[in-house]
């Protein structure tokens, strides 16, 4: 098979029609268009699965309509802390950062614990300090400074309350999974966490089994939700799972976990897949999701609300 | 049914009786007797599986001689970086730090962070900000100085190397799974890491799904081995979706986990596990592990090394 795909999610949540201007609309689908469009190249030059997805990863992360990288909100105490991780379908390696800060793209820096480091997961200054002696690019705070963001912090700061995306609604993460023309699956995904955030909050987006997975044998998934039900219900690793112990297609394994299992728990997002057969799912249990997938076959398309 | 068990482990590794003396021997096996106790008893008394591997956890932290709690390893900088995790199998929910300094057990703090956070998994110097707010105990870094550990630290401290636990051979961690008499599951793991240890470099201890996993309907899991590996592999939840999807018994769950899938990959450490019908299997595929269990009709076994 030469089959290669590529899909890319914005984030999950309360995203209505009603509540969206055309305007801020076609921005969105402007830059998911781009994101798939750099991500599909990579693929049709029989570049690989992961490859593709951290680039389309960190094109949704210099985005400032995303809450990830650029874009990501703000901490309690004014600043960013950012959770990526990726994983290669072909040996199960894989890299992840948590609350890491000034870091231009995470998604770069969690393929370079991958691929650099004997390790799989690092987290603050001790992960920024790896970063250094990689030379990943750092921004200043201003670089990460967007005053819609910083507003929404200034909303809620001496409150207890912690905030999703966008009026409490938007579970902000961006995420890829991809397979090459080799066969090769691959998932990434960053956040930029929950505004307000205290106490070193880590969600499911740089958790291994919960927020990405990817393997050859079954599917690679990008998680986007409320992470604690994430985590406890490992949910990427637990599509895979349901393929390759009972047998389901990529799509029944997609909606028991988010349609089902997540939903019975009041777990609210989800997920994109992609199968070794080329199949490709966007299954999510909230009113929508920014989402969008590209084919070696030329279909093209991109959703935000339910279809 | 009325069965109750426990079932703890103190790290997995190149544990030769050849490298042991007598009395280091008895040292381990009297501290292991006593957590298992410790943890039967509130068993017996018709507590919480939840309450007694905490517990039982908790006992294993205070004792020096295992690489979690007081007797966690220097990381390169002197300190002492501490990871736990906690799961209850009745509701699925949990609670994890990573990367803690200066706090006494940090089971207690992963069972804080489940219980009374809106959180799963903090870490840092924001997990410590949350462990003041809940009275979670500290200690000084006198409490935690163990001189052989030190020694241990000034060997390599000035190589890139990291070090397991022991000669670079066991892998320091502990941890317990439980049935109680309501035949509810919980599983709880704690680790004080790998001397010389940089980058704020995080196991599979604080990680649900791979350190540590409980479900009544399956069982719970307790990991110890190359962290690495076991995230990657998303040990603990292999084992309960092995029984769940593919109807295997605990026992050919984790020889599967174990003894297959992680051999195969050099991933090289073990777990201890507990099903909803009171069986225990306690598998590793390295020289040896401190593990032991103990059971309502009064069975109790302590063992180091292969049988």
């Amino acid at each position: 098979m030469t089959d290669y795909i590529i899909a890319i999610h914005g984030g999950a949540g309360t995203i209505l029609k009603s509540l969206m201007t055309a305007e801020k609309e076609k921005l969105y689908k402007v830059a998911l268009q781009d994101a798939l469009d750099q991500g599909i190249k990579i693929l049709r030059n029989g570049g690989s699965a992961l490859d593709a997805v951290v680039h389309a990863t960190s094109v949704l992360e210099d985005c400032p309509l995303f809450n990830a990288g650029k874009g990501s909100v703000f901490t309690h105490d004014g600043g960013h802390e950012m959770d990526a991780s990726v994983m290669n379908g072909s040996d199960l390696k894989a890299g992840a950062v948590a609350g890491v800060r000034n870091i231009k793209n995470p998604v770069l820096h969690a393929k370079a614990v991958m691929n650099h480091s004997e390790h799989v997961f690092l987290f603050g200054a001790g992960a920024e300090e790896f970063a250094r002696k990689e030379r990943i690019e750092f921004e200043s705070d201003e670089y990460f400074f967007e005053k819609c963001r910083y507003d929404q912090l200034l909303e809620i700061r001496d409150s207890d309350q912690v905030r999703l995306d966008h009026s409490n609604t938007k579970f902000g993460t961006v995420g890829a999974v991809a397979r090459d023309v080799g066969g090769n699956l691959a998932a990434a995904t960053s956040t930029g966490g929950m505004t307000n955030k205290r106490y070193g909050r880590v969600g499911d987006s740089p958790i291994i089994g919960a927020g990405t997975y990817a393997n050859n044998n079954t599917c690679a998934v990008s998680c986007t939700g409320h992470g604690e039900y994430f985590i406890r219900s490992v949910v990427a690793y637990d599509v895979s799972c349901l393929m390759e112990y009972k047998g389901m297609t990529l799509q029944q394994a997609c909606d028991e976990v988010v349609m089902k299992k997540l939903k019975n728990m009041d777990g609210e997002g989800g997920l994109i897949a992609i199968d070794k057969l080329a199949n490709c799912s966007m299954v999510f249990n909230s009113e929508g999701m920014y989402r969008g997938f590209q084919d070696a076959d030329g279909r093209n398309e991109i959703m935000i609300y339910k279809s």
